[in-house]
């Protein structure tokens, strides 16, 4: 038993998808957020960069007593789970290896697709993880940077010409090519999942790269015999940029209210 | 006569249309850009955001000996011109009342339509600049944040669904109003010059905001007798992200090579 808080962070709200699964997994534990909405876009940015803010990211959860942190960026999670793993004392966990590994483990023809950002294709993580788990995998990979401002503008409703286009631009290469599975690899994507899985068909199964990350924390957690022992857990969400921006997004997301429990946080200086 | 270089600086890559205008109206002047590649996007962000980060680009450039700071960025110029002239011993200059001012002598119909980012648009700045200028305008303003991201992602050509569907969303009520005159208020927006004119109509004037900004700053050091006295100046880029790419997508804007003028600067640190 381990009644420490849980530390989650994303560049801004596309990490809340994972919270989500979280709180419904583990209803008990206590969340710690941080959403670096005063930065955000990160997939967009240099590799340099994106480890900068990360380092920043982890340094402030670390004010927190945590049992563990978790990476709910597909960004930070391909560019930079390595090296945060190695920097700290507690467990650092990513959504790369649990989406590839449900990846690998829902292929039937071999042909997987890759989606995600500019930074998190550039990497090459989720291919390299993909093939070890799965030596035969033909993986299709493509950045997508419209997706996450178009997700931020509330952009991802069936029927919207905008979002539907871009779609059909992205991912007609992985449609053509027959791939069976296909992997949100950013966090913000499961918004887009109805629209997606309606382009591309109900013979191809997404993968959600943020729900797989929480189902490791709760399987790893289980296992060190690490879970907290109580009813209802509670969240406290930092944000580095408006609170009040912030609260009304994240009932999007999440699909409750968090207003009252949002803090503001100066990153700069971690 | 001045020699000092002049300063410029915007959230990213959009002030380089205000530097292109500032090198053909005054081949002679030295510039430094700052651009804050780290942490664009501005207009999303909060108020309070967008003048720390403004103290800070400020607290950059003034590391070299200037004669004048030219705020090429829309957001900025609405959001913390008063704070930054405020602040500063040099003289520091924005967008909007030139801006302001071209749009209020071009109007006819005294329907004046404004587009900028959701900061600029909160702060109502140009609607005071044109309304004192103009009493009599009926200014339609619009936030239009999706047009930063699609610029920076190359969408700005006639003939992209995309671009034409959210120019004709943003932009029909202008139409329908018959606004004759529209004010681009974001330095990203002269690469859409050509699609929003194909849409608004050759009736309607455009007002680029960051050309106008430039053409003040002509106006102004050639009334106080500031200008430099050489036959061609030289330029000098900064970034807080990635040297390559912004070189790569600044000879876009620019359309003129600027490899091996650019370098990084830890932004965070001023």
């Amino acid at each position: 038993m381990d009644q420490k808080p849980i530390g989650v962070f994303d560049s801004g709200l596309g990490g809340l998808t994972t919270v989500r699964e979280l709180m419904r997994l583990l209803p008990g534990e206590d969340i710690v957020y941080f959403g670096d909405t005063g930065r955000v876009p990160y997939g967009s940015r240099s590799k340099e960069t994106i480890r900068k803010y990360a380092r920043q990211d982890v340094a402030f959860l670390r004010t927190f007593d945590l049992k563990a942190i978790v990476i709910a960026c597909g960004t930070v999670s391909t560019t930079a789970l390595d090296l945060l793993a190695a920097e700290n004392p507690i467990p650092v966990m990513g959504v790369v290896e649990p989406a590839a590994r449900a990846a690998a483990r829902a292929t039937r023809s071999d042909a997987i697709g890759l989606i995600g950002t500019q930074a998190t294709i550039r990497s090459g993580a989720y291919e390299r993880y993909i093939s070890a788990l799965h030596p035969g995998a033909r993986i299709l990979s493509k950045a997508c940077p419209l997706f996450v401002p178009l997700v931020e503008n509330g952009r991802f409703h069936r029927g919207d010409i905008v979002i539907e286009t871009v779609v059909e631009e992205y991912l007609s290469p992985m449609k053509e090519a027959g791939v069976d599975t296909l992997v949100l690899g950013c966090t913000h994507y499961p918004l887009l999942e109805e629209v997606i899985s309606a382009y591309m068909g109900p013979d191809v199964t997404l993968i959600n790269a943020g729900a797989e990350g929480a189902r490791e924390v709760a399987r790893k957690l289980e296992a060190q015999d690490a879970l907290a022992q109580r009813e209802q857990g509670s969240s406290r969400y930092f944000v580095s940029d408006s609170v009040e921006d912030f609260a009304r997004l994240a009932s999007i997301f999440l699909r409750q209210d968090v207003t009252g429990e949002v803090a503001q946080v100066d990153i700069g200086q971690f």
